[in-house]
């Protein structure tokens, strides 16, 4: 996605030897614009699968999963939650997942009433680099027994295993700018 | 806002003395199509309020703040952070809240990048009942001298102290449906 990877090399900024911060635009504020076009163009990837749900996980997926939906004639969005709040439900689908961004474990949890086997769900989600999160979400999706019609990643560290942990279970995935590597604290897309 | 009021009869349930659940359509599962009213919705009650910037809080208020966001030009929302991350700006505006529901304190966090005196913000929430959350974002935007033109909520707990706290120092709030109080497991609106 030729306009998302303008923005990257202009506004992302590479810290450490393999981060990429791009919290101008994506993760901490957001350009809305950008993510309706972000929205408009999964929506063109995916317009062969039937999708009738759009799963994503707190915080940054969400605004890209609802902006996504409005192509989706406006279906639902359920947010998988990360931590155990007093009002969670207690029946709810849950998973382990490694944080290697806060290097930190978590519990994924989605309450049972959201998802179920009449689901067929398109994942959404900013980055994709170990497939930790994403992995999360699966195994939810299984538990509830929902299809996965498939995984949309805005940013995909394409060195990295997430790619191959998704595509080697047959599931469709797209990805809008892969970074094959970085390069004297640039990125080199794929 | 007549279509809240009745989506919060008909799907919200009353927990515990004072909890109203909504996750069924506003904090876990996103009926799009309803944001999208809300949305519109506080662009019409703030249309007079020259705003450039939508600021809201993990995790909840993000698809709130962007589905209001395009009815104010696309301008861009920020979103408050909960957490230290490996990767948060050490050059933040923090303030310190306590959470009720999770009856824990956390640091709200902003990126100093992010918010400013040219910034003239609208406040988005799913919430209002201590007024604690948006009390840490009104601490955060007073550091960063930036001009708070509103508060818009989309359920407020009226008989709990947030209201008063906001409206004591001078500033617009708007909640779209106002709970007077709970009877017999039922909401019923002021």
């Amino acid at each position: 996605m030729k306009v998302l990877k303008e923005r990257i090399l202009r506004d992302g900024r590479v810290i450490m030897p393999d981060i990429l911060k791009v919290d101008s635009f994506l993760n901490h504020q957001i350009d809305v614009a950008l993510f309706d076009e972000i929205g408009k163009e999964f929506a063109r990837r995916f317009q062969k699968e039937r999708i009738n749900k759009i799963l994503t996980i707190e915080s940054s997926g969400i605004a890209l999963a609802v902006m996504t939906a409005r192509y989706f004639h406006d279906c639902p969005v359920v947010f998988v939650k990360k931590a155990n709040s007093k009002i969670m439900d207690p029946h709810a689908y849950k998973a382990k997942v490694h944080s290697f961004t806060k290097n930190n474990d978590y519990t994924a949890q989605c309450a049972k009433a959201y998802l179920g086997p009449e689901d067929h769900i398109l994942i959404i989600d900013d980055f994709l680099a170990n497939g930790a999160a994403v992995g999360g979400m699966l195994e939810i999706c299984k538990q509830a027994q929902a299809h996965v019609e498939g995984v949309g990643i805005v940013i995909e560290k394409g060195f990295q295993e997430g790619h191959d942990k998704i595509v080697s279970q047959g599931i469709h995935l797209e990805s809008l700018a892969i970074i094959d590597h970085f390069e004297n604290g640039q990125v080199v897309f794929k």
